[in-house]
């Protein structure tokens, strides 16, 4: 049996006893029962996902994968295509947007290069490279068959191997220019309507290179007929080797029991074709922002969830799943710390 | 010239250079321009805001004002009016849901009684009681005019006294059962919109309990006749002692040059009467959540701004708008360490 496989096979539903344990103690607390939303449903979520309402959240880490994409040729992003080779290296550094955050908040970062376009090593990046970047599924797919599942499993080893180092919260991120590209024709044909209702501006475009961009989209669909009921088909069609590796990573952390923080648009990508290659696996998810991208709203719908923050961010990198630690962390002291109603007369 | 007055004339605009200067220095950040959404916007609003790109945000304050509610004799709430006597002194031991956040970020918690139904002195509690609850709105007016510029002025000098001990952010909070309702009879004449609309579950109406309390408010307003025009009249006619407290606190810190988070509906009820009183208070808000409270959106709007959570919570306190200190500390954070596109080579 392959890792995939035997990845699927592990991951479990949440624990139902363990979940309403966390609420009851959660309804003991003194106020109004319920009223504090999300960060209630998160600590039952966390209980059910470790299994016990006891657990420690100080160890976090994002893993960020980088992968270039043959469709860029198209003229489907603003910036240059070399961007994404000479950013991810600051993620392990530190010094982009998510590695500055991960600082701040003393998580650490996993920097992966799944298809970068470039020959040369990476420094402080794993190489875990398919080939320098996908082909252009404006006349193609994107990739094999074989290439969507080593993306897939490429997520899972990475995952598994870091998480085996004690890390209790996992988030995911990524680098790859022109990747809204990809993410809208997979968010599109899993939630079956146009690209134009899920595609936007991505890093910066204008609006006449959106409707470009919706236009490319449409006939990397068109030429390809990528199968909705069959994930790895989407993938392979119209996918991305960092969006593969994203959803592997999302599985990888499902199957040891680990809750993952879903970035923004590109993730929410991901997080669909993980959950369709896995029921289970959206019960791991944590979601994080309303990014800028006009699909972030149907690709969440499909997954069930709502984004806690609306920040209007648009830089991916993982930054906006990495803000959602705070409030994990605000949500679990709440839960060990507040009174009860019997204790505080109320 | 009274202290309402004078801190009005001490409110000035934002300094439009220095937040110039914060957006060139964004700009600059290895990013996509204007990518961190909503954190650059706070960024360049402390920027104004201090008059400077450099500042501390280590010394952080939650003020919290508890007062009752005549209208409760209607049956607006579900909760026993007892819970705001009772309540009120776990704000400043920490055991409620502000008071633990506080101690989890650090950030002090000063809690006031303007108004709360009962005789004893409440530890910990700062006493400027006027009297014990306002008066029940739908038989007349809630509070005198004298009444109403003496809560605003109480918030004023709280703000300003606490302030003065080095604290550089604020958030505003509050305890009263029964508040939704004079804050939607607020937020629905100033909207001028029907209760309806901004009506909502409070900590738990059921569906006949939220069109009671509507039908409640549609009589107080008509009773009453606040005009819309003068935000004391408003408040006198059909506001609360915590709620105009909260207005003033807004001016005190605006008149120091200090930023001020507010936090659900019932904040939003008074941020509108403070931005009617003056427009340039507006400035030093900073919104919080999306509160399970329907009326929240349109309180929102009508101060022109658009809330960074989204987490249901109505819990009140000022529990939603202490999250917010963890994203000015990020947004802050990545202004002062995030390299520069010419640094990083992006």
């Amino acid at each position: 049996m392959n890792l995939l496989e035997n990845t699927l096979e592990q991951i479990e539903a949440l624990d139902e006893g363990v979940m309403t344990a966390a609420q009851q103690k959660l309804d003991l607390l003194s106020k109004p029962l319920g009223s504090l939303g999300k960060l209630e449903d998160l600590c039952r979520q966390l209980a059910g996902i470790y299994g016990t309402i006891q657990y420690d959240l100080s160890k976090k880490v994002v893993i960020a994968f980088a992968g270039d994409h043959g469709v860029y040729e198209e003229g489907v992003a603003k910036d240059p295509q070399w961007i994404t080779k000479a950013q991810i290296p600051n993620f392990a550094s530190g010094t982009c947007a998510v590695g500055t955050l991960a600082r701040f908040m003393g998580a650490d970062v996993v920097a992966v290069d799944v298809g970068v376009n470039c020959d040369e090593k990476l420094e402080g990046v794993l190489d875990y490279k398919i080939r320098k970047g996908t082909s252009n599924m404006a006349k193609g797919a994107a990739m094999t068959g074989a290439e969507a599942i080593r993306c897939l499993e490429i997520g899972i080893e990475v995952a598994q191997n870091t998480l085996k180092k004690g890390y209790k919260v996992l988030a995911i991120g990524e680098m790859g220019i022109a990747n809204t590209t990809p993410s809208s024709a997979i968010i599109s044909v899993l939630g079956e309507c146009d690209p134009k209702e899920v595609t936007g501006r991505g890093a910066g475009l204008s609006p006449e290179g959106v409707l470009h961009k919706v236009s490319v989209i449409r006939k990397a669909i068109e030429l390809n007929q990528p199968d909705k009921e069959d994930p790895i088909d989407v993938l392979s069609k119209v996918g991305g080797f960092e969006i593969g590796a994203m959803a592997g990573a999302i599985l990888g952390a499902a199957s040891m029991h680990v809750p993952v923080v879903l970035d923004g648009f590109i993730s929410y990508a991901a997080a669909l074709l993980a959950k369709d290659l896995h029921p289970h696996a959206a019960d791991y998810m944590i979601c994080s922002h309303y990014s800028a991208e006009p699909g972030t709203i149907k690709a969440t719908k499909l997954l069930g969830m709502e984004p806690m923050l609306n920040l209007d961010m648009r830089l991916g990198e993982g930054s906006g799943g990495i803000l959602v630690f705070q409030l994990l962390e605000a949500a679990n002291y709440l839960f060990n710390h507040m009174a009860t109603r019997e204790a505080s007369g109320c």
